[in-house]
């Protein structure tokens, strides 16, 4: 009976060998190459004829008995069961032809809701497979208290708590999350809220998604900042076209009140501007509340990256100065945790709260179960505040080396960050495509993000882009600089010679 | 020390000894009632005033430990750590008042897109505390396989997957999950597709929403079914007022082809109507199918519940029988499992599935990484199959023991199912409001589900109710049948004493 499987393990996969030979007659009994009452090799010889121990093979077939595909006869070993689940459905009632590539439906037509094509960040999929990645939102994942993570979700899959987290929690939270952002992550920023003002979004780009689709629609004006997080513009430019780019100095965004006097909706990364990594200046923030009280327009606050803060003490959120209700804040779990996680927050008045928590319902119901049980018991046995301790500390010093190397070179230069976080902005000469420098870079190992993707489609400038060590070691830091240096010098030389000619 | 400390273990609560131990330190550290060198009692003095075994309380200890709460000093046992990680932020700065309720915000005025408000069926949170649920998509903790669900999750957090599954996904899903949803899934229901061809979404809602999105705006025409879906009656009306509701007979919906021809979307529960479970006919399928091409409309089928198919050889989707692509079919896999996992797929013509990648990637990104690989290796591994196998069994017994329940009572009719499924549609007599029945059967510990909202708002008769048997145990059946048909006749009663009158 070994003839009639392929059994090829694959020691290089990431799935473990003994998962593999589960794998390899599951497969077999549910396309019924192995039928019912069909004896399984001993494990003596299967062990022998795949080279793994015994107790792999064991451990395998125990597990198979488990689930009901194999049982053990007493003088036979192992056959595969009567029980074994196997597939009902009769394909023979209907033709099951090629995949029909006759596609008659014109898809320009049936469309009502087409995307420009978006303007993704530059992220390689396999950034780990690069020597030097200076890129941005992805996870170290030498940084992550992995091992307490694990505790926590099999936790919140226990049969204790297995009833709560897997039901439809129809329009609500997890109460024991909600509690924790109201009482831990909130009055770091400055905020006091009731649970009935917080919802738990997919990541926080889901709550910037829902507000959007709740606040404007084409008769709407939207203010963002220049250069901004370019997913926002692509969720609001699906709303309107009405869109202006404010420019920003050093205490972040130049409130021009002629523009924002004609506002709806303002969206702004006052903590830690984005990509700019500016902080907007409490005077500042005060004046643009103040503006939005006078002209009746609402804020929508991305509070981006708050808790990377390690060089100056935190500026309270906008939103802690809000009285009026103004402001709508954004927050996330996804960024200090792993941005696999998809769990955000917003907070806002309740009356908006509430169409919020009915758009969701609508658009996925709630964020899963489990995720939110297991970040609740990181939060709440102390793992989230631990975590963060350790990610500032690493980040501290990686910030220290990035900064040494790039005084080294004075073709770069970096928008000072009061803040911290995990990334430089960097501004190259006039002259520099940093998409190109991008592009000769990745072939050498090095991987950054080039700016341009952050302004106004029009006006882009093509001379910016973003340098991050979140994801990258301290001690790769200096070597992976001195490349991005010989790479830009290179170019500049090329650039001279053709002046030249 | 201790008499600092408020340490009321809760023996009721969901949560361990243990862990609560650990909590109260963790929040007393936080909240500087603890300071750095401040000693902890003794394992020996804590287990004696907490009357928990030492154990408990060391294994409390070890854990601060391992998290840097704590540390252990000679000769003094442990003190707080002085790397404990405390809360940095300057609260002095801002006057943190109380929550303001002077929200100055006229909403009404700012929202573009408001809900009416949501016909939700109604199904308590707490619906575990009555005895007799007969309420529908809610999961038996009983029937699913726990411990196999959590060998998946451990093995999808661990260290050889972290990398793939923690990262942003960009615009792809889990490969892994792909795989196995073209392997397995879709070929059982004689669906082919290709990877480009699937999207995996939060749950099968999510794919509704994002196909309406899509796809409707007010100048389109979409039918429904009546009954159909409350969510997805509502997901259309928030794009479109011009909604036609088809009628239903025991084919499914009846083809009027005047209503049709003039459609751009239909929307149908084929293999299992939501929610009277009819199965459309063959035959019907075929009919519509070529209604679709002859006027040009698109299909959007959620195959609801097929997997829960027992009583007849499950018919193949509707998907399965299209060569124009006309069908974008929507798939769940939070039924079989729980339906807090959140996980569905979409299968479509490939440039309609990359519009909805990109919605979905502005919406949300992607699905959680862990889930989505959680599930892949439920799948892999066959625990799928066999849950299915597990819960068809239980489902057919439940069925019978509800159907031989009800027809011993005239009043209740219930519409012939060949399908199987998880519930029943129960026709009541004319008089009856089964809003009454309800109110006064969960009085007495029985839930049932009124069916008004399953139908369009204007004509929606009150003498439908929904009686799923997912979630109640089997035993519980006649019982809760019988008390629900003594509350029938004693409205019956109540109602001939007020004629006679």
């Amino acid at each position: 009976m070994l003839e009639n499987l392929i059994f090829s393990l694959d020691s290089t996969s990431k799935v473990s060998l003994q998962m593999q030979i589960r794998q390899i007659f599951v497969e077999s009994i549910l396309k019924r190459i192995l039928l019912p009452g069909d004896k399984l090799p001993s494990s003596r010889a299967l062990s022998q004829h795949l080279g793994v121990s015994r107790n792999t093979v064991n451990l395998a077939y125990q597990a198979l008995m488990d689930s009901e595909y194999i049982e053990a006869r007493p003088r036979s070993g192992y056959v595969v069961s009567a029980q074994a689940p196997v597939g009902r459905i009769a394909f023979g009632e209907v033709p099951s032809d090629e995949l029909s590539s006759e596609d008659e439906v014109e898809w320009q037509d049936k469309l009502v809701e087409q995307a420009a094509p978006i303007r993704m960040v530059n992220k390689p999929l396999n950034w780990r497979e690069y020597k030097y990645p200076f890129i941005y939102g992805q996870t170290d994942s030498t940084l992550f208290a992995h091992s307490q993570w694990r505790e926590c979700s099999r936790q919140a899959l226990g049969l204790r708590d297995f009833g709560n987290t897997v039901g439809d929690f129809g329009f609500n939270d997890d109460p024991m999350l909600v509690n924790y952002i109201s009482s831990r992550s909130l009055p770091r920023r400055g905020i006091k809220a009731v649970s009935e003002q917080i919802l738990v979004t997919l990541g926080a780009q889901n709550a910037l998604f829902l507000a959007a689709h709740l606040l404007i629609d084409e008769t709407k004006k939207v203010v963002i900042e220049e250069p901004s997080y370019p997913d926002l513009r692509d969720i609001i430019s699906r709303r309107t076209s009405q869109i202006t780019a404010l420019p920003l100095d050093e205490e972040g965004m130049i409130l021009d009140e002629a523009v924002l006097a004609e506002a709806d909706i303002v969206c702004i990364t006052p903590s830690h501007q984005c990509p700019t990594t500016t902080t907007m200046s409490l005077r500042r923030r005060r004046d643009l509340l103040a503006l939005a009280k006078r002209h009746n327009f609402l804020i929508i606050e991305d509070d981006y990256e708050f808790e990377m803060n390690f060089i100056e003490k935190p500026s309270p959120a906008l939103k802690s100065l809000d009285k009026s209700g103004h402001v709508i804040y954004v927050g996330s779990l996804s960024k200090s945790l792993f941005p696999g996680l998809r769990l955000g927050y917003m907070v806002a008045s309740i009356p908006f709260v509430q169409e919020a928590r009915t758009l969701r319902h609508l658009m996925l119901r709630h964020p899963p179960g489990h995720t939110q049980r297991t970040a609740a018991y990181f939060l709440a046995l102390g793992h989230y505040e631990a975590q963060l301790r350790r990610l500032r500390r690493h980040l501290e010093k990686r910030r220290e080396v990035l900064a040494a190397a790039l005084e080294q070179e004075s073709l770069f230069k970096q928008t000072a960050a009061h803040f911290g976080g995990t990334s430089f902005w960097i501004q190259g000469p006039d002259w520099l495509d940093a998409r190109e420098l991008a592009r000769r870079a990745a072939e050498q190992g090095v991987l950054i993000e080039p700016g341009d993707v952050f302004f106004s489609p029009e006006t882009a400038p093509l001379n910016y882009f973003r340098l991050a060590y979140s994801s990258i070691e301290e001690d790769k830091i200096t070597a992976g600089m001195s490349l991005l240096s010989d790479i830009a010098r290179q170019m500049e030389r090329e650039r001279a010679r053709e002046l030249a000619l």
